[in-house]
């Protein structure tokens, strides 16, 4: 039953652990599926067409587990990657959970904590690495406040620069090889998170000691929340060349983190999405951070997960089909036909060229740019009836 | 009738014309108050205590007087402005009022409507230099997008990059001095702008030919708008330094541009931002970017204005309050306890002692972090019980 | 070049003159399009196959025209409503852009000014019956606070009951056989607007002299820019037999009104909408509330118009395709299995059998719900590659 | 250490005993205290100054007790409360976090489960009124979707209106005397929650066999998070004879359920509801329904609670000092001036004098309204200047 949305190898479609392994908890309500083993969870995701597995360390080894069961774990999840041809990208580090996290990890204002944060974090980097990930993720989701008397933001800014500081070295070091993505979000678990969006991220980024070993993983659904244009976020990203992973999910502006299936809350938001990765030629790792509806057994979380690939290979085939519309080449033919130079490199002479400059504004200003068309075009294709 | 609270130049406050002289028009309403000329501004800011006086070339100059009316209009408003000592420092470019930008100005796809863009934004330079302007703000309000299928948002950033190299050589051409400072809007009047955050535009400007001639210019409502806690979006402008120019105003989440009176709307948060100001010496002015209600007539402009800056003074005053605090400062220097080094600067050696060490987890979670008491506190200072 | 696509009479497709004459003005521009008048907005409504046209009394007379200029601009607007064939289903009152409203209408503090707006509503209850309406929308623009202080919000809902009930009487009495339809808002023009959902008006209703007379009019940008489920407010006032109006456009949730072209900002929850309107059997007007970007001149405007009808019917096409299809019955069918009567009606016997009941919990709660799997069939229907 | 912000019986302060006894837990994190019983959360609540204590039914009684367990809790409970002398005003039903509830509970698809949670409703009740309850909360914390596609919302109505007009009729038949207070909530932890405002719940009343038996329960942080001013809907309960209740928290809009310290996130907002409930003469319960920071442990909660009760005392006295400032008065006493009879009700005559009338609505526009000057003062009052 395998059809032109069929999901390949290629499409590098990846899984974290923690998502189609996610069992339903919620602020307001208990788990509702039963737990599944790592290995398991690999079974599942050759099942539905995955081509990648990603983990926080505590997703894969207990926090608490001794060092043989931990190498047993490993042991058996690499022949489960390897017995089903799954592949991991990326790891990440979970410094939210446990309690000791509570008022953040590397910023928090205990001086141990920020080292056992770091020391995880390295170890949970060996990990990634004995098992091929050469992305490193790290969502500070626990760095942030409820309220703003116990640390001052440019203090917590400072802390977490020693820290990434710190684990580039490491990885040099070690010889990992990683690229580090990190994830902003604007709020929750905190009242605030600090970075709350990509752009914060990617300021901070240029004030690290290797900044060519940093870039970012946005995720759908936390630019959404704070209303913010997602595709936006990436392009910048992108135009920065820092674009290292990417977190597809859905949700709704101004709530809780959903973490929907991907295109099922805003189909629009996601088409352009998918187009601009598409069209940018980006190769990254389409990670899918979402999890499937409390109302789902594990037969639900494989239709919840092949409906992620799914929505985005019939979103790919749209944006092609954009592509090569010709009504819609049209209009952007005549976009591209007022483009230009507009003023060149400064010198005095195009200074002075443009200053001389006569505008006709009121021409300027009356053409009609046909973007209700355009927009309704776009409509009409994601619709499928063009 | 004055007292602790009444404002003095040394504060630095300063309004805009387009502030004070809003007269209330909205997007289902017609004007409420009569035009005051840029002359009774200036004399109306002198009445209520500002220190000075910003404006967009179209505040002052109409964009389609001539070069007499111009230069009257100049002398006019610096006759005015020395008459009452007050003080021009910043000025601004007008990029989104006129229908010839309704596509955006710099990132237009008519580059004769960039090249206009850039010609307007140089006069209104050379208005601001004439009238002693150091900080030259610029607010892309109309850089976005309906559709996103009008132009790809990475070729928008090129676009705005290459105004801002230009406008940066052209302010050392002219030997003008300026800072200039970046003003990030999430939407209004776009359904979506370029740039949204703070952040955004931190992380642009490390891309500009001039970093160091670039800042940013936070604005309250803006920030808030989008949901964020503007207070950490100031605080990474600042460690960047990067913070030139501050617009305050206040603003309820998830909602159109309110712009009210400053701390009107969460004098929690504008006690937050009030304090960090005043705690890290921030030396530039302290502009409101904000507009009376419509029900008011110039007299409750006057009172708006004078509001204003009285709830700043108060906020300043109980920042102090809280400094001195003796039991919030028993709560700061428990939490300094646990400070110290966290790992030190990396090397094989700090790696390998840092990997050595064992941490007690349930001992680290166990103790009660007193944020409660440290918050309720701040709330009986903000509310003057204490 | 019509197809099953093409908008006809019985889909019930209205306008306000206020929408495609919409001149793009916003907050922070000038108008972009030159004015037209009503008689040339029915002729545009005419061309691009709209049934209705609605209006406020000033989109169609001026607040300051002598008696004989609204006569001889009804006579014309009349004669063209004729010429093509155009209906007039509603009208409404402009209580919200003189500055005499700055404050309130119903609302206002000064009983002149409330007296006033009864006026004003009389007559332009007076003006819609004349040229046929038979459905009279208040929307309550202005009825709400930027300050808490200037009264209490159960004083305003007395007064806008008192000038409800009156304006019933009215109808009433001059046989006009109005039904009203009341519209919420949540906020902008003001800070916060009385009634800010459609469920407290329908509360409200209850309180009426005439219940009977007044339902609601929900618009899809206002529930949404409070983040809520439009569809759901649709749903409980139709159950409640009080959906007398719609407003349909489009709008991303916690931001300013922007009333898109309908469906184009959030697809999936117009097809919810659409589906539920349909499936219902509602008969009224299909009103689009909505406006062309500023990018358009008045060929973009009839783009905008057609796309709005032409979405909402490929979406009624896409319900009906939704409901035929044999996938989503055998899941609709397996839902229904263990539905039936869960309780009946309380009696002393029914309640002593419900608490002797006992039941598995575990095995309720293992059951997959298949909704992933309804919601990608839904998704795929959407898309219309299913 | 008392002063006059200390709490005392007749102030009516009430905690659930899910609230300081909430240990923590969130979507990203494990509990971070141990659990209190219920006799210690009675003695806690008592050490703080609490007057009455409220409950789910399974905070009190596991969902699996047998019922000599349950005899031996509630016996325990009812001496603690005798002991401390706290009273049960409240009580409530856990309809949300057992996975039975995972599709909702009076709304489920399943006849079982609607059936189980009617039930479970009644025994809560019981267990209510053996301790004393006169107030039945009701929260459909599952009672909403993730897709459209699983059920009409009207249907999710009528199903719901059967089981609260059963559950009428079992307090009536079991002399309970309950009065039912339902509470809306927008969203989480379902994607969107049917009745998502309070406006909703009274609309909803109205349609029930015993309206008079039913009200609603206002929560502050479940209207924010919509961005809708919560005291305009306490005030449209209250002016409908439909506040029973009133939960008490804080929280800052288009975000997750935050459930902050009372006042602690906007206490522009808080007095503004302060001064409302305490002008109106609210006479009911002052719940908070919060919970402590993660940060702390259990002398943090203390400091929580104490804060709740303290914080609303101090506003509760600024709330008298506005009605007492003689400024404010003058102001207030302005606004009066120009009120008095609009038009009266309605008759022939009063209809035609009012169509008669002359209105100068220049004049009456350009009266300068002093709410700035009014909402400054609130502001000097609020931060304890004035």
């Amino acid at each position: 039953m395998t059809d032109k949305y069929t999901p390949r190898p290629e499409h590098r479609f990846s899984f974290g652990l923690w998502t189609v392994g996610n069992r339903g908890r919620d602020p307001f309500g208990a788990e509702v599926r039963p737990t599944l083993s790592p290995v398991e969870i690999v079974r599942l995701l050759a099942e539905v067409g995955a081509w990648g597995v990603n983990f926080h360390d505590n997703d894969l080894v207990p926090i608490d587990a001794t060092p043989q069961e931990r190498d047993r774990i490993v042991r058996e999840f690499r022949q489960a990657c390897e017995d089903h041809g799954i592949v991991v990208p990326m790891a990440t580090v979970n410094l939210f959970f446990d309690p000791v996290f509570r008022d953040g990890a590397f910023t928090s204002n205990d001086a141990r904590v920020r080292a056992y944060a770091l020391q995880k974090t390295m170890r949970a980097m060996d990990l990634g690495a004995e098992l091929g990930a050469k992305i490193f993720v790290l969502w500070g989701g626990r760095e942030g406040t409820e309220t703003d008397g116990c640390r001052r933001p440019d203090e917590a800014i400072k802390r977490l620069r020693d820290a990434v500081n710190f684990l580039c070295e490491y990885s040099l070091d070690q010889g990992y090889d990683y690229k580090f993505a990190l994830e902003a979000k604007p709020n929750e678990p905190r009242a605030d998170i600090y970075f709350p969006t990509t752009g914060a991220y990617l300021a901070f980024i240029e004030t690290l000691d290797h900044p060519e070993m940093v870039g970012v993983n946005p995720e759908v659904a936390h630019e959404t929340m704070a209303g913010l244009n997602f595709m936006h976020a990436v392009a910048q990203a992108w135009e920065a060349g820092k674009l290292f992973h990417i977190d597809l999910n859905d949700q709704l502006p101004g709530r809780y983190d959903q973490d929907f299936r991907f295109g099922s809350a805003n189909p629009k938001a996601a088409f352009w999405l998918v187009k601009f990765l598409e069209d940018v030629g980006y190769a990254g790792p389409r990670h899918f951070d979402a999890h499937a509806y409390r109302t789902e057994d594990y037969e639900g979380v494989k239709d919840f997960a092949r409906g992620c690939m799914r929505t985005y290979l019939i979103l790919k085939e749209k944006a092609e089909r954009w592509n090569a519309d010709p009504e819609i080449q049209a209009l952007l033919a005549e976009i591209k036909e007022t483009d230009g130079e507009a003023f060149g490199k400064f010198s005095k002479e195009t200074a002075s060229a443009l200053l001389a400059r006569q505008f006709d504004r009121a021409a300027l200003a009356s053409k009609g740019l046909k973007y209700e068309r355009l927009d309704q075009l776009t409509m009409e294709i994601l619709l499928g009836v063009r």
